[in-house]
């Protein structure tokens, strides 16, 4: 097992945040910081910051030019080996003639992991890899999750009372929650590859399902100006064709699918004749190149998707409110008959937004 | 307005942490602290530990013993001006000629507020109050309640998925929350005059209702030991007089009030046969001497205390699961009509505890 020293954790801590510089805007591709050091002092450092620009390590190797010989890349992610819109970044590591490379981990894509590690090596360049990890990891879980399944990473967004209650029993639910817990809401739409709704949502709220950059919090307006926005795919679930030209969904810019018998995504209708959703998932990634899903639904389409295991995350906003069990509840009718078939989820995050508190839960897997 | 020093706010700050020595023992009496220091030493601590023994500047002032002279006495309560099963603390500082008094608040008592500051003041003493005031209220919530209002200070204790169920639609609920969580609960029952529940939930669960040290969490049982558990009184609601003597409820050791039409409290049913909640609340603090009610109940029960206004703070775990609104819910039907009329917390305090989260809200006065 490799040993890194302290120098080692705070470069590569250097280069994860770096990464986070294009939360934004790279999807879909991964999320990679890079810092290049030369008898301890940094000379070089890059992220990746648009899908179809310079990887991280090409940023890097620029500033540091000749002071790149000999000397050591720390990357989030493991350089790529192969010719996309740019060269591949190990050969370009390879030319700069840097003595050893640090990656924090390998690439996600069971294919592909390693091939750049390995030329690296072949070129005489000393590599360790796994520095800081699972931080890495987090940076990039929808390309992970995309790589190693060939599905979405699901985020399921939901808001409710304290005591679970979305709308009172004659559906009103305006408004639940305050407005920052709606800015929060626009800053994860921000970072999603696509935001899915059901036409029931779309038409009910007149909804435009696209980032708002007046919305945004202060703090995100700021790292990311009006004109960097990259606005994520709308797909919405439309099996009987309900939705209208007029609504704002179709005057709104912005990438759109809607998925119904006769939509944008083949026909993928279930024995019930409901959405098949696992497909529509995996088509949005092969099809449309979407890692990431942010879901805004009711409680009928978040039922599904937690019954049918697509969620990976539940982002839920509770206001400090009671509504009492005469409104509409989070989840539909689950049918569970005993404890032991309840849906667990482990805590990520808790915070108070506004006078809000969102949580953050990983669903786990359950064993089938 | 008076001015305080960093040493004030020092010594004030520890005369609080000193009184919180009392938080399980000093039922129905307040939790208060003291400190004396001469020439900027402390040459005096201490805090009421228990009704009918000292109070915390008795402890102070003998520790001090002549170095109280000239001294400034830090105390977290105004000094009580009356005789009660100890002298006034008022003639004590007095004989013991302290130089100065500093209060964080007043006697909440309207009828005696004032009264030993007055003392102090004609003795010739200089008195300044109000010093991290908010901090001391906090010590004595409950006290100060019932002295503003003859009504106890009520937490209602919840528990529930992250959709708000407490139980499946078979009624399965054992267990929704963590061992930590449930340990948790007995740490807030140590701390409460009475635990108040229903026959319902008593017969359902062979409910005690007390405090079982060997459940506490270790952090409390090594600052309690078990001798010192002071068993709050335990309060049934048994309209229909369903409790039997072969219940639990009745083995275990500890005063027990039981509220039906021939019970320990005079009957205090209303104009629907039901009990009176506030007139019988208003009696566990007259009769009973109870400034703090622990509540666990059902959905019944709760729904009926928040829609009386009689919750003050809400204290909800809610474990990392979900049930599906075809369980049961944490509160019954509040037949509200608009968002206007949907009760509204503050947010305290959230943390994790266990895998569950406890949330802690106050519940906001809406004006008649």
């Amino acid at each position: 097992m490799s040993e890194f020293t302290p120098q080692d954790y705070q470069m590569m801590s250097r280069a994860i945040e770096l990464a986070k510089g294009g939360i934004y805007t790279t999807a879909p591709n991964p999320n990679v910081g890079c810092v290049i050091t030369l008898d301890d002092d940094i000379v070089g450092e890059g992220f990746h910051y648009r899908a179809g620009e310079p990887h991280a390590e090409v940023h890097a190797l620029r500033m540091a030019g000749d002071k790149s010989v000999g000397a050591t890349a720390y990357v989030t992610l493991e350089p790529c080996s192969h010719y996309g819109r740019t060269p591949p970044c190990a050969e370009g590591l390879i030319k700069a003639k840097v003595a050893k490379v640090i990656c924090a981990m390998e690439d996600p894509n069971p294919q592909v992991a390693g091939r750049g590690i390995k030329m690296l090596r072949d070129a005489g360049i000393e590599v360790q890899v796994g520095l800081l990890e699972s931080d890495a990891m987090d940076l990039n879980s929808a390309f992970i999750k995309r790589m190693k399944t060939g599905m979405p990473f699901v985020q399921l967004k939901m808001a409710a009372s304290l005591d679970g209650q979305t709308a009172l029993s004659n559906g009103q639910s305006q408004w639940i929650t305050s407005p920052q817990a709606r800015q929060d809401v626009q800053n994860y739409r921000a970072q999603a590859g696509a935001i899915l709704s059901t036409s029931k949502t779309v038409i009910e709220d007149n909804a435009s399902l696209n980032v708002r950059w007046s919305e945004l919090p202060e703090s995100v307006q700021t790292k990311l100006p009006e004109s960097e926005v990259r606005q994520p795919v709308r797909v919405v679930l439309d099996r009987q064709q309900q939705l209208s030209s007029e609504l704002k969904f179709y005057s709104t810019d912005g990438e759109r699918i809607v998925v119904s018998a006769q939509g944008d995504v083949a026909p993928l209708l279930n024995d019930s004749e409901q959405i098949d959703l696992k497909s529509t998932f995996a088509n949005l990634v092969s099809q449309h190149n979407i890692n990431h899903l942010w879901v805004e639904a009711g409680a009928t389409l978040a039922s599904s998707l937690i019954k049918e295991g697509l969620v990976d995350e539940l982002v839920l906003y509770l206001a400090p409110k009671i509504m009492g069990s005469d409104g509409r509840g989070l989840f539909g009718v689950l049918g569970l008959e005993s404890m032991a078939e309840v849906i667990e989820l482990d805590i990520q995050d808790i915070r108070q937004v506004g006078q809000d508190i969102r949580l953050v839960a990983r669903l786990k897997n359950k064993e089938a």
